[in-house]
């Protein structure tokens, strides 16, 4: 297969990070037989610093050319604690995900056996977790007009806004991925003060008849807020808004107790983008100490997402468990003990999919 | 001291626990010598049943003319799974909350000692834990206007408000309440998004100078929750507006193990309430078997942030952690072992605050 993959590292970590991905996936194509082009180009605080906007022109355009994205993280701490900054990182991250109508943010939480000891959570409550967030990316609170503040600056507002089409587009994804799982789908919202919670809520439940094999569970945010780390195993797949999406996916990040690792998927109208879901990480950027396996099963997942190849994916998250399981990790998972550098991480995973 | 003190014991367990707590406010008031008058009020799906509405003139006249609300839960399935429910019991919560000003709701975190093992996280992560939300509760998307549908029925759409006064008395409070603490204020925002969340941050800012003292820090509602699990001794005092602080407080109510142990306190402009953070428990209620504790634990919180009586508020909690002690607790609390009905534990502790 052709494929032709935009590279976008970054902030921090972001270029080293993408760097091991970049290294895995090159093994998958020699491999599997595959020729990968790569295309980079810039995003964030770098773009800002370079041509005085996150995310410019050029770079919308390699990302429109490509089957997929891999993307490494965006934020500097120069634009932090300074709410007024006219231009600002996070910017270019809202108007990439817009413009190029990624409209699904997929995050699985799931355990690593050998890593489940590192959660703040207890083992019996955590073993076995396997569920997957759909979160809507492109609408809601982040993006809804009229917003600002009032002439004499004493009122601030924001508009939540969502469509029957965009919630529908969203809903379906979700009823898709959960025929293909446990088939359990669980909306979450706040249809007891929402209106916009109460179109998700109808919309999904005038969906559900056309899935009869799903089972579907309604549950305001501030339940599965609680339930999420009571008992994360109840659930399979769960869709929601972008605003409580931000919040409980990373509030989900934790029961793995490997942020570290988890890895994302967006899938869009243009293009799929796939990028961990750790920051930018600046205290460690430049040192080679970050740990890229995150950004590698990013890799895997575009492998699965956008090109539905299952054999490449699953080469590339073996390789990861066996690293973990082997000890080849980076400091931060090493327990005091032996760890290794972020390049020797990459090497070593590249080096294993290609014997597999 | 002469006290009056409206009842709302509201829908399923709520009258049980409220008459728990009622038995313990009158042992205080004995013991201490204040003349103590209750005057009770329908409210919830008992009063839509009784008066069609869920939160009745009558009711509020009743509010208005007490020095504080005791509250027990409010809630009923029949009118769950039904979004176009015209008149929902939680409406009459959200006009009461309004018609009283009661813009900031206490909820504390901390754990139980004898209680720790019954927390989904680690003992490590968690023991010592004690941070307190302030919870904007009259603003925000919860009321902000316009919201509603367009015409044709194709579009929701909410709005987030927010004006410098509302956020400067929440602010203010959370200033006040870290100088009487650790001296740490959080303020969880989503300033990198929201425009209103830049005004908070902004005011907030602003403020600060004022209690140079207090150390304060801006996190992101995302950062915060995730930190919330992984180290929430971590905080000491946070404030945050109406909608992320009913997910956080709700999923730092999961912290202590103990939900059905957790009291709060809504601070107004006309009166105060207090209330457990559990809801109406439907499947328990008429049973007498609902954990009264959290509803004394509020009558604890009425004595001292209602009326400034710390040592009345202190002789409830030495008598409730007294009871967990001795394990004279309901079944949720037994651990399979002897129990005791509502009506009992109601009956100990209120002996033990005479004895005391
Ligand atoms: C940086 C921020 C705007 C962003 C979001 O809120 O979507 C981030 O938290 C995320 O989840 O990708
Ligand atoms: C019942 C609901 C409207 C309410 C809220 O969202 O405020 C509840 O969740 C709470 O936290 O008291």
């Amino acid at each position: 297969m052709e494929m032709n993959i935009a590279l976008l590292p970054g902030d921090g970590i972001g270029p080293e990070v993408i760097a091991q991905a970049v290294k895995v996936v090159h093994a998958v194509g020699k491999k599997f037989g595959h020729q990968i082009t790569f295309k980079e180009a810039i995003t964030g605080a770098a773009a800002i610093d370079a041509v005085g906007h996150p995310y410019p022109e050029e770079t919308h355009q390699v990302c429109l050319q490509s089957d997929a994205v891999l993307f490494g993280a965006i934020g500097d701490p120069r634009f932090d604690n300074d709410p007024s900054a006219k231009v600002r990182p996070e910017q270019g991250l809202l108007e990439m995900r817009k413009r190029l109508g990624l409209f699904s943010n997929v995050r699985p939480t799931f355990t690593f056996p050998s890593l489940v000891h590192k959660s703040p959570l207890k083992r019996d409550r955590i073993e076995g977790t396997d569920l997957v967030f759909l979160r809507e990316l492109t609408g809601g609170i982040y993006f809804g007009e009229p917003r600002g503040r009032n002439e004499q600056g004493t009122k601030a507002f924001d508009t939540c806004m969502y469509s029957v089409e965009e919630i529908e587009r969203l809903a379906r994804m979700g009823f898709e991925f959960a025929q293909k799982r446990r088939k359990l789908l669980t909306c979450v919202d706040k249809a007891n003060v929402l209106a916009t919670s109460r179109l998700w809520r109808e919309t999904v439940q005038r969906l559900a008849p056309e899935y009869p094999d799903v089972k579907v569970e309604y549950e305001f945010v501030d339940a599965v807020a609680m339930r999420l780390i009571q008992w994360p195993k109840a659930y399979d797949v769960l869709i929601t808004e972008n605003l409580f999406g931000d919040i409980l996916t990373d509030e989900a990040s934790v029961i793995s107790g490997s942020m570290g690792l988890m890895p994302s998927a967006s899938i869009g109208v243009k293009t799929k983008l796939f990028e961990p879901i750790h920051g930018s990480y600046p205290q460690a950027a430049g040192k080679n100490i970050a740990n890229p396996l995150a950004t590698i099963l990013s890799a895997s997942m575009m492998f699965e997402y956008a090109f539905g190849l299952m054999d490449e994916a699953k080469a590339i998250s073996d390789a990861v468990n066996l690293s973990l399981e082997k000890g080849m990790v980076t400091e931060d998972l090493a327990d005091g003990g032996t760890s290794y550098k972020t390049s020797e991480v990459g090497d070593w995973v590249a080096e294993q999919v290609g014997m597999a």
